[in-house]
């Protein structure tokens, strides 16, 4: 075994592009059982970003495994809140710098909808919708499969980046390794929480941050599909309500029905006027500043499995918004009535001229595209639909002087952020991760949903991209959270091969 | 005196037309204290529809008093719903049969919001909010103004033609004056609970109803302007509700925004393209069964007072729907969107594409319109955008199958009524009450609201009209509900002049 070990460190030093999935493959069939119950034993600290105790349970036991990994780790602390690990793992003669985020928090959970005590990991045969049964957790390598699944809560998210790290340099270090860049950890412990205090972690530690050269955010799963995945980008959000306005308090419906102004029936008709038949959002200039993609980003998009049809059955959908597919639709800007309310419908509703009329609109922005300006967007058609903009409920001067009244409260929100993919070092990051994962790769360029990843590509000015390794049905947020091994030794291969990526 | 009563009655035989008014004053002047009096003791019996014992007392104190009067009575019972008091009063040699409808049950009212008791009446100095003082009941017609205000809880709404009914029969027999027409009271105890037995007890009742050539409904204020009104129709009702659908489940908005079809804004499209900018109804056939006015009824709507600019301030609306008058814009059909429902707006609002939206729909109808065949026009309406029509929620291969779905629930509902001013019996009564209420009469041919006249005018196929008293601002439904003392000695004299309408 020993000469086999050091003919492998020989290669890995000459051609290490070639031979780290090997090495960690060998580490992995070597230290599995170890690395299995390292995850138990975090897993095992509860960690909701407002349980402070816990949480610093879970950064102090983080920290000692970082030092004893020989990096150098600091607390970054905003009073009352969970702290920031920033753990640094100099690597001489490395130009440039890579930074791992993860978060060690993870969402409440409410125990009465698991299985098992959230913060019990319990170890299955399978997935438990798959039929999986509960077993021990395994004393040798034979005994793992890679469909096997570990139970807790944050198994997927976002603790398995955490113990996939550490092992990456557990496997470096064991086989002398270099690693090739400066590295730096940088374990978030409120992302749950809304991420509230980082901007100002990140103003707070500029000094830190502003040496890293790349960003790499270990979080989130693989694509539906099953096939691993990068992700280049996330969309931005923002919002408003608009108020429309009826008579100054609700009417009788038969003796001022068809007389009076009928809120419900002004809005929406500004609603409509919003979009077209297909779906399409026709509001000035609302798709006028997005970013288009590159070519080498155009073609990444053509190897996008379709999960249209699957989605469409799933959700009962015949007649999704647009003629564009899934992927497709996400790299445009949205607008989204997620709320209706005027009077009452139902057993509540009665013969009434309501006085207003709300809807809740949520908007997603793509890269390119600015919060506010997309909002002014939405007001300027407001305008021109002979609508009188208030920040305020309508005095009675007010509402005698304007034909047609909207209330619009805006929303904050921020920016969309995608990192090119024809960057250079990007384009290293793909063929080192195709190297791990083959290339079923999938280059995602952005996600539907939002992160405040514009804080890193807009403020701070660097790439930063999304490598998940969880499986898609992490059960994420949910009751029976859960990591699959096969994803877990993937994360330990990936780690590794990034950590060693050749400039 | 006894001379001078002696020529009135002959007066009143040779021309009751000229002198009638002049009877009731003195009527009126010489028994004022009493009729107070009596309406006192009427209104102090509270007669809310679900307190049975004490509507029963109602019915009990006004059957004694028909019956002092001469009257002949009958309870009408349905066993657990408040009795119909039936009243007939013949005339030796009439040859025909007018009905007076009055309800003697009044709306609930909560205490707390009233300044004194409901059931307490209180004489006032004016209305309360003209800066009225309680005084003592007067007891000398020569303390009575006729601003005075009884408050109680059915001073208006609807014991006011009880006493002014009861005084009339006083004065024709105390004049010895010959009713013209063989008289039938008809008072309901439930129409502020909905009269849900109305149509029943005119079934097991034909025979008395029958013979009824004309209903007198002796209910409501008169104009806004003060003026009195004799109402010819009210407006049908009926409705929908209208339920669009997105996903089967609400979605992260992020995730699907801008490919999830969005309800609220298919909803929103549906309701939009229901009505034109003006806010007339575009559904195909909507206004096309509507029955024109007749040549007099037109005249009648040109001296009806313009209320707009009036209604406009007090509402706080500068652009009504449509470009008729309010008089006018009654005469139509109207679609009113009286809730509309999708997700959550304000703090509650999520980051969803919701699965449903739902609008409550009120329709009012006007003569000539069928309530099965509008609701028939709506949903051709809703076709004709594209929609396939369920009655429940759809289920998963009825989603798959079509793009647009709504599931529709109809109300039940009932026609308008509207009896032609250009009858021989309704040009009498026109002339009639002109007598008493001068050349201001205001011939209204609807109100907005609805009640259902049309079991009279449809089902009994009688002529049918309202004869209001109450003051206009008498607060009914509302806590303080009051009469004006002048309100009540014109409904005195209208009671009067109708019974010995010369024929």
């Amino acid at each position: 075994m020993r000469i086999i070990s050091a003919l492998f460190i020989l290669l890995s030093l000459v051609a290490p592009c070639q031979d780290i999935n090997k090495l960690s493959e060998k580490h992995i069939k070597e230290n599995s059982t170890q690395i299995l119950t390292d995850f138990k034993n975090l897993l095992s600290i509860p960690n909701v970003a407002y349980d402070l105790p816990n949480i610093n349970k879970n950064a102090d036991h983080i920290i000692s495994e970082l030092k004893k990994r020989g990096v150098e780790t600091k607390l970054l602390r905003i009073v009352g809140t969970p702290p920031i690990i920033y753990g640094y793992y100099p690597v001489k003669g490395a130009k440039r710098t890579l930074a791992f985020y993860v978060h060690y928090d993870g969402q409440p959970a409410d125990k009465n909808n698991w299985i098992n005590d959230p913060w019990t990991p319990t170890y299955y045969s399978k997935a438990l919708f798959e039929g999986g049964e509960p077993m021990d957790f395994p004393v040798s390598y034979d005994e793992i499969d890679d469909e096997h699944r570990i139970y807790a809560r944050s198994a997927g998210d976002d603790k398995a980046p955490v113990i996939t790290i550490l092992t990456a340099l557990d496997m470096i270090q064991t086989n002398k390794i270099k690693a090739t860049s400066n590295l730096v950890f940088f374990f978030e412990g409120q992302e749950e929480a809304g991420s509230r205090q980082l901007q100002q972690y990140l103003n707070d530690n500029r000094a830190l941050v502003d040496e890293i050269d790349l960003w790499l955010f270990c979080d989130g799963p693989v694509h539906q599909s099953r096939r691993p995945q990068l992700v280049f980008g996330v969309r931005g959000v923002t919002g408003m309500e608009i108020t429309t306005y009826g008579p100054n308090r609700p009417l009788h419906s038969g003796h001022y029905g068809n007389w009076a102004p009928v809120p419900g029936q002004i809005l929406s008709e500004l609603i409509a006027s919003m979009k077209d038949e297909e779906g399409n959002i026709i509001i000035d200039g609302f798709y006028e500043d997005v970013e288009p993609l590159s070519e080498l980003e155009k073609k990444a998009m053509q190897n996008i499995p379709s999960i249209d049809d699957g989605l469409k059955k799933e959700l009962g959908i015949n007649n999704p918004e647009g003629t564009e597919s899934y992927n497709e639709r996400l790299l445009r800007p949205s607008l989204t009535i997620k709320g209706l309310s005027s009077g009452n419908t139902g057993k509540l509703a009665r013969n009434v001229v309501p006085a207003t009329a709300t809807a809740a609109i949520g908007m997603r922005l793509v890269k390119g595209c600015d919060p506010e300006k997309q909002k002014n967007l939405v007001e300027a058609h407001i305008r021109k639909q002979g609508f009188h903009i208030v920040r305020e409920d309508p005095d009675q001067e007010t509402r005698l002087k304007y034909p047609k009244i909207a209330k619009v409260t805006r929303s904050s929100g921020y920016p969309a952020a995608r990192t090119s993919m024809d960057l250079p070092i990007i384009q290293e990051v793909i063929e080192r991760t195709k190297h791990v994962a083959g290339d079923d790769l999938i280059l995602l360029p952005t996600l539907g949903g939002s992160l405040p990843l514009y804080l890193f590509t807009d403020e701070l000015k660097k790439p930063a991209i999304i490598l998940p390794i969880a499986n898609h049905d992490n059960n994420q947020h949910a009751a029976d959270e859960n990591i699959r091994i096969g994803n877990l030794w993937y994360g330990i291969k990936l780690m590794s091969a990034l950590m060693t990526m050749d400039k």
